[in-house]
């Protein structure tokens, strides 16, 4: 796993952000280090003007949260910083010690839903921010674009092969998080080991440009891997080159009982050439021959294509915009303080809508009468779900629906507890299986890319009346 | 360094593309794995619409290469995806043992230009792509979105602190190559430690919320940090709780013989904001304590802060749009075959442009009068610079230019010769050093953000010579 990379030489502890060590210190030396809180972690916007969004890298984050102590260099390095030497003797034994509830991993979720809950000393809870938004935000932007890919490209797969194009290290993660999403193998050979997701390619230019002639390159390789030749066709004329020479070699290769698997178009107009090549594969008696895609795909793109366009594709290759989740390039995910020593608490802000929700709190979802995604509502952890009568919008109590009577669900559950990891690993293609069948439940105007409808979630009348209270306290003090 | 992180448990020799290793079993497989070869990297566009890209990526590309190695439980994965035993075998002594040859970290480039050569035997050619790719596109990327955030922030300092919100583990490069293009510090503590990058930071939201009330909050950071206290301003109402609360802590920090050093504004108008704040302070005789602002900041926000409003800002913090390098999010650099066994090779592609220029090349710089860069020359990496009477554009060969008899440079250098780096160690502060220096050479009208003036490289007589002929080859076979 993902730690393994990490674990020998250098620990976690510095993968922070400056001011959390400061602060820590700052707790440390206020005589506040014991004191406990309790973190939200939520988003405010759906990525890619969605209507929904996939929660990921759970598990990447609590393995390396495992991994979050500090070496003995890195002490010295902090004190080289000028941090004291009660606190750095403090941080030599610091490792996370408290609780974190959360949804599962692969859950669809909305904007401002307190999905994962970070409880403990106020120093461990500071100490994690960055990591956790770090892996948290990323993996989750991934898994949301590979899902809304999956939503378009239907029975056909897709393959991730983003590395190169992929920002440094986070190929790691996007590899995971693509997968999560939908995507049935990647590129990447270090992902597919670290997290056991299948591995997949063909051939390059260089390939074909190594060779004489495209049609020793593609005979060549067919000899070397009889079993799982794809033919890059592209490389000097696609129709009067690339796919004649693959017919030849598919012929070939039948005469020795092997099977052609594909040819790849990786440039060019692919609707167009896709239809052509499949004709001439099939007049050839090649209907077996599958025809993979590549070339800066997206889910719009591949909407239009196999929509719009009947595009004889069989599967996709997808790099760049898959794997930095362009054009958004991250979540905008944040870590709140909502309580400590058992007060609630809460940040105001001069737009009213990013004012924080206070006090630790449950997530529920209650479903209409066909079993489908109905109504999230924030509450209070102490209530009791089965007791809601009305949730209401956060900043306009008017809007308010009645979810007493309706099936629920409990979806923050305990994935931490005392700083021991309680979850089982899981492949990403696991979590991919759970993510399917969460969707077949999100009704599906919530799954349209152009103006989704939006899915709501409200707040209790509890945490209401506990929000409005604070808030006026807060006010008269000002 | 970064390989400090790698190194123990988990080589690099998997962090590649699968079709790398099974084109490589190929080469094997047919004989050709000591056919020598050659490859480029360069990108088609700039980044950002802009009219220049800051090359970077390459001491951490070079330093991974050298992880770049096959551990016993590579060599057994890779065995059960079916790869050859004999070929497996070969893989367990692999290392990079080429010539690379390279423009300058922190070089101003332009698109199509050679700006980096990896010259070996076509094995190991072929699987450090996408290792290389994967560093140098991100670096690069970031590296010229700093720089541009540069351009416009001028005397102003900005600090980089985008962790929570980077690409996973892409934050540790994304802090590198902010601080070669202009940042002066980073939050994130791990890659302060790794490349001896100055770390900044101050205080979250949570600080003052811990407390019962912000002058509290205010007061105990400050006697925690005397000497670098820079205090958040707006958890409540920042004109009117914040600045206030703010300028009572400066005011006893000074009984005690310190000083305030800033106040952050992280929402809001940040030009009204600052514009007022600089009048509080200044009304209090703190005309010392500086003010910060952060909040999605980019240089198109930046730049109409400071050259439009008169924003009373004297630093920034950035952090998404510069670690993600948004909206982009990728650079779109490719890695092409251009000899092997001295035979120049080329790819065609249904849009001319794309068609890639063969052989082995160098690059040259010609100056105008002034010092200033005038062109840049792509040349087979045998003709002399002195003797290159027109350059032409690769396309349309009526568009070219005389630059004989002008000043030039050799912009390609030998970087790693027989699998040795010959490169020093720089810091990253270092390459923005030299980066500022060839930025003053370059005239301004590249640097504009909106449509920059084309720089104009062009091709050699003899290179284009050269071409054409591969190229009619090429067809008469179609």
């Amino acid at each position: 796993m993902l730690w393994n990379i990490l674990v020998m030489n250098e620990k976690l502890g510095l993968y922070t952000d400056f001011y959390e060590l400061a602060m820590a210190e700052g707790y440390f030396c206020c005589g506040k280090k014991d004191q406990q809180a309790s973190f939200n972690y939520f988003f405010r916007t759906n990525p890619f003007n969605g209507g929904f969004t996939v929660f990921a890298g759970l598990a990447d984050f609590l393995e390396l949260l495992a991994q979050f102590t500090y070496s003995e260099s890195d002490i010295q390095y902090l004190k080289e910083q000028g941090f004291k030497p009660e606190f750095l003797e403090y941080l030599k034994d610091f490792r996370f010690s408290g609780n974190i509830i959360s949804v599962k991993e692969g859950e669809i979720v909305f904007p401002n839903e307190p999905v994962l809950r970070v409880d403990g000393n106020i120093i461990e809870c500071q100490l994690i921010e960055s990591i956790l938004l770090n892996i948290i935000n990323f993996e989750s932007l991934i898994a949301t674009k590979a899902f809304r890919i999956k939503l378009v490209s239907g029975k056909q797969v897709f393959a991730e092969f983003g590395l190169r194009r992929a920002q440094g290290f986070g190929a790691i993660h996007a590899s995971r998080a693509a997968c999560i999403g939908g995507a049935s193998s990647t590129s990447n050979v270090l992902a597919g080991k670290l997290f056991g997701i299948p591995v997949s390619g063909t051939m390059a230019h260089s390939w074909i440009q190594s060779f004489d002639t495209e049609l020793e390159a593609f005979r060549s390789y067919s000899k070397v891997h009889p079993l799982n030749t794809t033919l890059l066709v592209d490389s000097y004329d696609t129709l009067k080159s690339g796919v004649p020479n693959a017919i030849i070699v598919a012929k070939e290769m039948e005469e020795n009982g092997h099977q052609l698997k594909a040819i790849r178009l990786d440039s060019g107009d692919l609707a167009y050439l896709s239809k052509k090549a499949r004709k001439m594969l099939d007049g050839a008696g090649l209907e077996t021959v599958k025809i993979i895609a590549s070339n800066q795909l997206n889910e719009h793109v591949i909407k239009t294509l196999l929509k719009d366009q009947d595009a004889a594709i069989d599967a996709f290759g997808i790099g760049t915009e898959m794997v930095t989740g362009k054009a958004d390039a991250a979540l905008d995910g944040v870590y709140k303080l909502t309580e400590i020593e058992g007060l609630p608490k809460m940040k105001f802000s001069e737009n009213i809508e990013k004012n924080t929700l206070p006090s630790k709190k449950q997530l529920f979802r209650f479903l209409d009468k066909s079993g489908k995604f109905y109504r999230d509502a924030i509450a209070l952890e102490t209530e009791n779900p089965a007791e809601i009568d009305v949730i209401s919008h956060p900043v306009y109590p008017e809007l308010n629906t009645k979810v007493k009577g309706l099936p629920f669900e409990i979806l923050l559950s305990e994935v931490v507890k005392g700083g021991e990891i309680l979850i089982e690993k899981q492949t990403p293609l696991d979590i991919y299986k759970f993510l399917e069948k969460r969707s077949e439940l999100l009704p599906d105007e919530h799954k349209r890319f152009i103006s989704p409808h939006i899915y709501k979630t409200g707040i209790t009348q509890k945490l209401m009346q506990t929000r409005n209270n604070l808030s006026k306290q807060i006010k008269n003090q000002l």
